[in-house]
């Protein structure tokens, strides 16, 4: 080992135990003191706009091409944006503490489970200093502390954002040392971060599709994963014209680029003829380009609709663009069978008038959120109802879908005797 | 590759995937349906008696040394065991379907939880074929196929299980390849295995610490870990002695080879001299090695009892064996501190009267079970009134803890609207 990773594993070990010694703490603070502590960090973030400004323009200036500008620069609003967010927050519900599945055994124990903090979450995340505000907040909320460790070129941006966090903790019941930024840009560091059983309880990874998969290969710790949205609409034989249009037009185009946008459409058959002039002229004006199968291509020629043949890399592809995939199927089987091959779990709809269609489709398509008549950019944990939303889950060990503050927990079984022995 | 190797990696493939093609299925069985086919599964397992008895007899008759016999070993008795846990698993409430944390949004849309089937669960386990019957059951009771890969030593006996639950299936409308037996006893399979993220849903491993070990380092597929248990009892300045003495010698003496048995037990000093001596008669009958710091060895020796000092090694060790390491702590708060360090996050009790003491003690202690004057052998899935067990998780992902059927399930969203398009 070198001299400089020796130091390097040094940080990293030093930050991830005082983090640990911290969370023992924050476990047992008050819903008040944590939204206290919340409300000091949004006031220190305003505080210190300038100082984060101008640690942003540094690492602007010298960002790499690769880097997506837009994502790593902060502008007076966007830091604004980061201290309202902290104070949506303060004002979200406290999952610690809430008891459940509580009952009396014949024996007398009184069992129960108490939701908990996890303890220490480890967040691996790339060059979006927004995220480090974002985590911090969510984490203090659940009574976790929280080891950061950012793309590197944010650093001197998240450096300037965790200080303005100290210095709102420092005033508040709630120990600086709860929220940690790593500082070494080592990639080795990553790689024994994502191993620290000792100290960090679960590893969220916030990024794109390379960040979550090396993740999840080289963890030891658990890790809570997001991923790829590869999403289907399906326009049953039974559907209102007017109603598919508008969920598709809205699941492609509202914002092409997040997750649950549209990626392919699938029609049946015998509506087929009719609704595919229909939303083709609705994508004209936007205009999205339809990548077509032999056989909408044939329809939608009929109608004098250009079309870009689909080739076998448009099933199973996530566009994040204002492209889609457009297919005929004969049956709500063919398309049941489709999404299987080629959807990602995240979110798949039908739209439908025929009540039977739509229970099959909630049955049988295996995926974190299911949809009848509704466009999928429905999934988001504002619009289901969480608040805050962490990130959205696509696998299935613990949290599906967009998880809330409570997906940032645990729980402990408590039970409570009067000398009981088991016999 | 060598070509073995293939061979072998083409059995894993062709079994996944046939439980993953299994699962789709059986995601969709009614609990009458599943609870059928174990009932079949019963009585298929009672008629191949004699096969299974053979099979496990040419095991045996090979076992190497290191293998625990007692364990590989089957007997009448212990196939009719098998038998009546099916049917017993038969009996118990289907988690799946439940439908949970419905709520109406403002736009109408009507989102809700339900309970779905993981899909295939791996399980990698040792020479123990009672474990091949047992996870059998518990997964097609939840709608999940099963890819099993148990110790080659018992692999006869494992076909003859699989034969036999293939048999009770095949009158049923349960698919066959739902339960999946891997035969190849190359360890560059289980490698393989726990990386199949396209087939696999989770892995279990059941077995000893280095079988989970090897699966928490190697594994991509999410994992569900169970663990050591390295638990605590401390009796509080306010304990019943009486009471005191009765739990601590349950909690070691009852089973000592389990996980929750008692490893150490902390007395407060205000009650040392009083208590100890109890305690050592109690256990003098056993025997139970004590294992002392010098200032229990010097209160034991006061009242005339030997026993052995505790070196650096005793705490923090899981004996599973009659020996206890003994420590007076001067409070309640050095009592929780030597918790913090040495337990394993399994089962921990405090004795006492005083309920400030027990309250602090239930919120500080971070532990999957904390027990207020109950001896920690009730942490169990039978105990804590949850049916069947899976197994006993010491991760706070997913599942701490007992788990139940319900812990071998996840949920997907299901989205209801009217033709609701996202502002």
């Amino acid at each position: 080992m070198s001299l400089e990773t020796e130091i390097k594993t040094d940080e990293l070990l030093e930050k991830a135990a005082a983090a640990k010694a911290a969370s023992v703490v924050l476990a047992q603070l008050s819903t008040d003191t944590k939204n206290r502590a919340l409300e000091a960090i949004a006031r220190a973030i305003r505080a210190h706009e300038a100082q984060i400004l101008a640690a942003n323009a540094n690492d602007c200036a010298i960002a790499p091409p690769r880097i997506e500008i837009d994502r790593l620069r902060l502008t007076h609003e966007r830091v604004a944006g980061m201290a309202r967010d902290v104070e949506a927050v303060a004002k979200l519900a406290d999952p610690v503490g809430e008891v459940f599945d509580a009952t009396s055994r014949p024996n007398g124990l009184k069992v129960s489970k108490r939701r908990v903090p996890f303890g220490v979450v480890g967040v691996v995340y790339e060059a979006r200093p927004n995220v480090t505000c974002d985590v911090a907040a969510l984490c203090l909320k659940t009574g976790n502390a929280v080891v950061l460790r950012g793309g590197k070129e944010a650093l001197e941006s998240n450096r300037a954002i965790v200080a303005a966090i100290h210095q709102g903790l420092a005033g508040s019941d709630v120990p600086e040392s709860a929220v940690q930024l790593i500082a070494s840009t080592d990639r080795a560091l990553v790689q024994r971060m994502l191993k620290l059983r000792q100290y960090l309880d679960v590893i969220v990874p916030r990024g794109g599709q390379g960040l979550i998969q090396a993740t999840i290969e080289n963890a030891t710790v658990p890790v809570i994963e997001t991923g790829a949205g590869v999403c289907h609409t399906y326009v049953d034989a039974s559907a209102d014209v007017e109603m598919a249009t508008r969920i598709v037009h809205n699941a492609k185009v509202r914002r092409p680029t997040i997750c649950n946008a549209l990626d392919t459409v699938l029609v049946h058959r015998s509506i087929a003829a009719t609704w595919l002039p229909a939303i083709a002229a609705s994508w004209a004006h936007v205009p999205v380009e339809m990548r077509a199968d032999p056989e909408a291509a044939r329809l939608l020629a009929s109608a004098g609709v250009a079309c870009t043949p689909a080739t076998a890399e448009d099933w199973g592809k996530e566009y994040l663009s204002l492209v889609a995939a457009v297919k005929v199927v004969g049956s709500l089987d063919e398309a049941i069978d489709h999404i299987r091959m080629f959807g990602s779990g995240h979110s798949e709809a039908i739209v439908t008038s025929d009540d039977k269609a739509a229970s099959r489709f909630l049955n049988e398509v295996d995926a974190a959120a299911v949809f009848v008549n509704a466009s999928t950019q429905f999934t988001d944990g504002a619009e289901f109802g969480l608040g805050a939303e962490v990130g959205i889950s696509t696998q299935k060990l613990h949290a599906r879908g967009p998880m809330g503050l409570r997906e940032l927990t645990t729980y402990k079984w408590v039970i409570e005797g009067t000398g009981q022995t088991r016999p």
